[in-house]
């Protein structure tokens, strides 16, 4: 069969998806302090090996019910190897592989400096078997939540790109395995601070870019893809008006790392939201995820558990926010909008059962691995460096004699 | 409707053009001494949260004349918040928001290490509201530039994706910004090296990347891509060409920021032409704006104005050339490829008025803004490095014992 | 004629693998020592420029056979300028373009340190025309090796995406163009540590990206659209595992560059084969291909050839791995699936002519461009560092008072 519009917009959505990995590990680990770089960019970077590779094992087939499945997760082996799959369904395949991967990698924020790849390894796969594939059948691939509406008598549950499954999947994940990893040591006390803002710029450009596809990969009709677009560039350019603005409010200088998570914010509230919303409402959605963002970044401190780079404050804050928004703003289904409350109430059911999944489970497979392997680096690499220390590796080698008498030519 | 291939290409070319403004912000970034990377980064992801949210609530609505409209531009209330836009517009509509985005954050490089965020978020709203705006719709939204050469006879103006309304635009106000603003303390005593060259390549590189959509996301026909394609490849490479050849006859060492900044002079130059030229000339093109731009960014020095990185040098210089050689090279309307002097006449008029207006007004605008804020910081700010006295962030945390101490293992 | 589904594919995808030239230059540069980024990231930002402008001059034209052409490569004249091309050919004429530009480019990772650009400016340009452009016209232009098997009775070649044409050619080309150079002073003592990880990880996460579309932008079906889709995600996932499960069997500790380069290596052996294999076989060979890269970079302190960055281990390797894989397990001709030794032939015959072809020309052309310009730098411009003594750029001006003082703020 020839390609289609549509499969040609699903490819080229693939590949805007696949960098935003990369992207995340650029993000993450410009800010993480120098010593720990390498191994919180090796996270994300081996994420992509280790999800990649049981995606297409069984992940793939895990993550939709066929025609005559039910229960927990499809079946790992209709699809095994994709041995048995139908070629004309490989776009799809591979759209969904980058959504595992990124997805996964998120979680990773949450224990900067203090955890072994090993540990990371088990946990991210034994993670994607256990809750992504299944959260990703429930929502997107014929399982309960998309089936919750029409069992209720009321509207679907609306889940564009990820609001559930992917956004509040992590962050509840993260927040999980934070409190089973435990803090850093000097959490709190200032010794944490982002190494690099060039490379936070970087990885959240990649994000921003990447997230067109994310969210408007799969739309085959022209005025939703051009929605989805436009929601897609609104929410987030107000995400960072909105962050912004809190800073000013409350007399802290404006900088590029708020600027950034004022974007992500913005991108992932809309994530749900992009096709069903209007754009003055996605300019909304976006100041007010900003805004809270900026917000329950704080939360770690007050509440004591040490989410390292925020997957809490932004994922799963602003995943919860963009999901409830709908039962208010969606159209015609909307509270405010010509409906009931019944699209919020899907809705609210959708988000606590990911959010109460995801945190149990994830906290029961934090606690196996760290059974395992012990979880968290020995107290004394985490003090020196996990990089050199457990990767053979430092982010940079600069200090030439060269480099530091060069500055005043 | 459904998807058809020209809707995903131009999908495609928003997210590609969408990733330009962080790739300047980078660019940008990579040129300023290390204490002003933040305040650099900022202006062009401030850009792309204020001009993002403009764009939608009324800008759009100005950049176009719709039937019956006309005067200084199109009206903001018939499409305000996209609330009454129809859908199957939306495509354009997010295309033409990262065109605005990437043009007002063209205008920051004029103004480096010395002026506040605050200063510059007022200018951009409104510079892109009284210029940006109003200039697209002259030239792109059936306004008097476009509609010149029937007016008098002659070829239509031609100008692709931005030669005035983008290039000319930005480099004019750059110089009146510049101009308001003043000289950076130490201007021209070689104490404002770039602080890193590859994030001037990963820049630049995000930018010819972008400028494929940028030029060719409106094509519709196989060979005007595939000329869009090929002359935004040609002129580039010989802008590199160029460019080290102006260094190597000068006796200067060829090094990575004459090479990128010639691959953007041929970018720039191809913008208004990339589908007018057959690649012969539009190597010859790149080639001319390489060497001009290598010798115009000297300008600067002896006459006196401190356009920080440049932007006249590149955008207005390389703008002007690509945009009046067309008068000469278009198929068969320039002076030497079958036609008169009647392209060239339409293309010097629209040059010279999109320059004026744009500086005229800018300078109106950037004397407003200094009268609200000041515009610059203190110069005990710019001294010390405007990113941690402003914006409470340094680029770059580096220099832990580690680091320094690391080299030699 | 109107923009097709796979034109819209095939554009978007010469941006993709447009980007992955610069994404090269990061890589190579973060591998480099800080002395020599410049100098290494101008070998691939100028030969853009190089070969980008020959290709349209004549590359385009001599990359294939015209009806009744035959013989070294195709015509230079016919196409020369582009002046007598097709439009409707352009998008394929700008494909190819970036096809050439990150070849050329791959082989300078083989000399860094101690070359010249003018040297190199004169090698690639030398190369471009008297290997790449043949060789492309061989394997993909209606040359001798695409018409190996039918002359012989036996199944056609394959190289989807050039495990010959790139890899292969590049590779011996850096072998033999590092033999000519020497060794850099001090080689092999641990003096050369890459110096910036995140740099490396940029530069593979733009490579994987672009690969995308550098091994699918000429697919013109969905189920092979989507096929080569997930094999170019499952090869580098699964050459991630295999190279940090060689390093944790050895006892060494895995890091990022060593899953950056599994990926690449995973992508280089499935770049040939993507369209032509199984995902499940996809995986094995990028196990394999991430595995065997690994062990092979240490070949050369063993044979005492210094290929700086490993063009040799990396593409050489994997490309001659996935070249011949397909001899076992392509579809339907492999000898393990269901087909004789045919396809193994010729696939041996045509990864043996391109290595031995580009080895002899190579060393040839170094040898004559050794014979001109003397190839390497002066001995003490190399240990100053080549980029500020050649190039008057270094790569960073970081160790400015502010920041040196910063970090424990």
């Amino acid at each position: 069969m020839e390609l289609t519009p549509s499969d040609v917009w699903t490819l080229t959505s693939a590949a805007l998806v696949l960098i935003m990995t990369p992207g995340l590990a650029l993000f993450y680990g410009g800010l993480v302090r120098v010593r720990s770089v390498v191994n919180m960019m090796l996270f994300s970077v081996s994420a992509m090996g280790v999800v990649g590779v049981l995606w297409i094992l069984f992940g793939y087939s895990m993550n939709y019910f066929a025609e005559g499945e039910s229960g927990f997760a499809g079946s790992p082996f209709k699809d095994f190897g994709l041995i048995n799959t139908d070629p004309a369904s490989f776009i799809g395949v591979g759209f969904g592989a980058v959504f595992a991967m990124i997805t996964t990698a998120l979680i990773s924020g949450a224990i900067a400096d203090r955890v072994g790849l090993g540990s990371w390894v088990l946990f991210s796969g034994v993670w994607a078997t256990f809750v992504y594939f299944p959260v990703a059948a429930w929502v997107w691939g014929g399982g309960w939540i998309q089936n919750l509406g029409s069992a209720l008598g009321l509207p679907d549950v609306i889940d564009l790109a990820g609001g559930t499954v992917i956004h509040i999947n992590a962050g509840a994940a993260a927040l999980a395995l934070a409190l089973v990893a435990g803090k850093r040591i000097g959490f709190g006390k200032g010794s944490h601070q982002p190494h690099s803002i060039p490379l936070v710029t970087i990885g959240a450009a990649l994000l921003w870019f990447g997230w067109i596809g994310f969210n408007g990969g799969l739309a085959t009709e022209t005025g939703e893809a051009g929605l989805i677009l436009v929601n897609t560039l609104a929410a987030p350019a107000a995400g960072i008006v909105g962050w912004i603005l809190v800073d000013v409010m409350r007399g802290k200088k404006p900088g590029v790392i708020g600027a950034a998570s004022g974007a992500v914010g913005g991108l992932v509230a809309i994530t749900p939201a992009a096709a069903s919303l209007s754009p003055v409402w996605a300019l909304l959605l976006g100041v007010i995820a900003g805004m809270a963002c900026a917000l329950a970044i704080e939360w770690k401190y007050r509440l004591g558990y040490d989410d390292s780079l925020d997957v809490v404050g932004l994922h799963l804050v602003a995943g919860v926010i963009g999901s409830l928004y709908l039962g208010f703003f969606a159209f015609s289904d909307g509270l405010f909008t010509g409906g009931d409350a019944g699209l919020l109430l899907v809705q609210s059911i959708s988000v606590v059962s990911v959010m109460v999944y995801s945190f149990v489970v994830s906290l029961v497979i934090a606690l196996g691995v760290k059974l395992v392997t012990g979880l968290r680096v020995p107290p004394q690499v985490e003090e020196a460096g996990i990089d050199f220390a457990a990767h053979g590796e430092e982010a940079y080698a600069y200090a030439s004699p060269e480099v530091v008498s060069a500055p005043t030519r």
